[in-house]
């Protein structure tokens, strides 16, 4: 009672502030007080409202308080950003308070952000901003344009200076408006930047679904239904036409076109391009990043084959940083074992990042937030 | 019951696309058929399931059906773009089943579109397409960097050409994101130009609220309640910065800095900075565009005074077209007659379009459809 006393008097000064802004009495939700997020909803009317969050392992009742509200504070929670759905009356929704969410694959979700150490990052600050572009290239190989989104780094536009550049790429079920919204890669971007912790660099962040032209919703095929799993991945379809995008970047974009400016980096699928991309085309990358790759092969094709020895060229190439990194948890540990018994077996140098959790987004933001400080020093 | 039984149908024929694409055994919502919605949630538990749909002036009780499911079937609807939220005992939700969502000031919707006549320039098509980025601008009036989104034409990047620029100005409430979100601005921009109704054009959507950075949730601000009126607004503010915007614009893109060349166009309260705007700076502007605008000043500075005067420089200088369109419904209609009754006692030449309905975006995007084409021709 004591928690829900002090929240009542927090969010009573909530509505205040958003009763004299607004001209309407309304909740705030999600309210972030420190390390302790509370959630509230109104809802006469419901008989049961359960909470979806991604800080918990299943459904939480939200209690009914006064007012036909429903009512739910968080224990202590570590720094990161969380998303979660409300159920009410057995349907999905965000939280109707808040116009604040993030699509991941198929599903919206309300999130917010519990600030300290490294989701510090995650923030918006008063620092100066890059810009962020939907582009479309042309795909030879595919017979079509593809789009990508690009990030350059505050000052692009008013110096004539060229910059290094990251490949970033997203998992199975993602798409090119992952990172840098699910994944908040240009706000960290911005952050690192701006407090000298990276250097400037641009951020290409290509579709890495051969099947897809486009984000879900912005090609010619409508608003249709999203699927997780994608024909035409695993096949080294897109490996193989990675140089049409570089190709396009260093065209288009104030880039320095050398391996030692360029690096890439994916998360799960995008791990396991970047592993073989970066395999195939040893000229080409000097920083390697392996985010809970999905490393093994689905197919036995030239792309995939003889990797022990295209390493081995790789590593007498420019490479400067081969970074490896998975959570405790995550499904593919023992995929990254194996893959790391194969490059102890070989020799192959690299740095290894062992995290708590699991296949989540909330690592792939700290792998980031970790690997970009390293590149182009 | 003939309408379920056919829907059922439909709907089965659906979820077996959806199952085999996706593994998954899924609604499929909104569906549309012709210039039908049907709209189907899964809610075995709900008691009640109101719809709220932009094209009904209340809720709709939506029916329970076999399977603890509920059902709604429009009638036929005109073509164009709509909105919808759902009711589930009481919660606002958008539709479960679509991840394909707008954002109309502090709420979400879920949306579809009816194709045919103007609405067919709201799909995305099978064209090029023309990129869309997110810059930061410095306005020294404001002491601040500022956010715009700017639409560059597909073949931008591939050569060296310069081309005009339409500015393109949002309403009380709205953002930098809102008209080429919302209001689908550049979707309709590639579909005109690739049908060569429009000549390729930059069209630039800065923020017109000069109490704000960036849209909510962009700026330091963080996750911000989202107030429909902020303050520093029809104070000639955003007006007199006006300038700063132009500058960075023509600093930074490759456009033809001549009035002859430049239009300027807002709806609400842009339509009202565009009235201002194009009057005090009449060598800026050849075209001039006010969609359901709010003309009346709320202050009396210098900006706003002597504006036949200021007019009657403005159709001596290189106006080309200045074009008014409002709706028949719209609350602002009187405004819009007396704005009319002034430029007639002065001789003003304009052109004048009246439709149906309010104050609505379907107006606005159906303006900006017909205003496009007519410009730098």
């Amino acid at each position: 009672m004591k928690r829900i006393s002090i929240w009542l008097l927090g969010c009573l000064l909530s509505l205040v502030v958003v009763a004299q802004e607004s001209g309407v009495v309304g909740l705030k939700s999600p309210c972030v007080n420190g390390n302790v997020v509370e959630i509230v909803i109104d809802a006469p009317d419901a008989h049961e409202v359960l909470l979806q969050a991604d800080w918990a392992t299943s459904p939480i009742a939200m209690q009914p308080i006064d007012g036909g509200r429903w009512y739910y504070s968080s224990e202590a929670l570590l720094p990161g950003m969380y998303t979660y759905t409300l159920l009410v009356d057995g349907v999905v929704a965000t939280d109707p308070s808040s116009p604040y969410i993030v699509r991941n694959i198929d599903r919206l979700y309300s999130y917010f952000i519990i600030t300290g150490s490294h989701a510090d990052n995650y923030v918006v600050c008063d620092v100066p901003h890059g810009s962020v572009t939907t582009a479309w290239y042309r795909s030879e190989q595919s017979g079509c344009h593809r789009r990508l989104t690009i990030y350059t780094p505050a000052g692009y536009e008013t110096t004539d200076r060229s910059y290094p550049v990251l490949y970033l790429l997203h998992g199975m079920g993602g798409d090119e408006t992952s990172w840098s919204e699910l994944g908040r890669a240009t706000v960290i971007l911005d952050n690192l930047i701006a407090s000298g912790r990276a250097l400037p660099m641009i951020v290409v962040m290509p579709n890495g679904n051969m099947a897809q032209q486009a984000a879900p919703g912005s090609s010619s095929r409508g608003l249709e239904a999203i699927n997780f799993r994608l024909p035409r991945t695993y096949n080294a379809e897109f490996e193989s036409a990675f140089g049409e995008i570089v190709n396009y970047v260093d065209r288009h974009y104030r880039t320095l076109p050398q391996a030692s400016h360029r690096a890439i980096a994916g998360l799960s699928m995008g791990g396991y391009h970047t592993h073989y991309i970066s395999a195939n085309y040893p000229q080409w990358f000097s920083y390697v990043g392996l985010f809970s790759p999905a490393i093994n092969p689905r197919s036995d094709i030239d792309m995939y084959r003889n990797i022990d020895a295209k390493l081995d060229i790789l590593r007498h190439s420019s490479l400067r940083l081969y970074w490896i990194a998975i959570g405790q948890d995550d499904f593919l540990y023992n995929e990254v074992v194996e893959l790391r018994n194969r490059l102890n077996a070989i020799n192959f140098p690299y740095v290894y990042r062992e995290s708590s959790g699991g296949h989540v987004w909330e690592n792939w933001r700290i792998y980031l937030t970790e690997f970009v400080p390293m590149l182009f020093r």
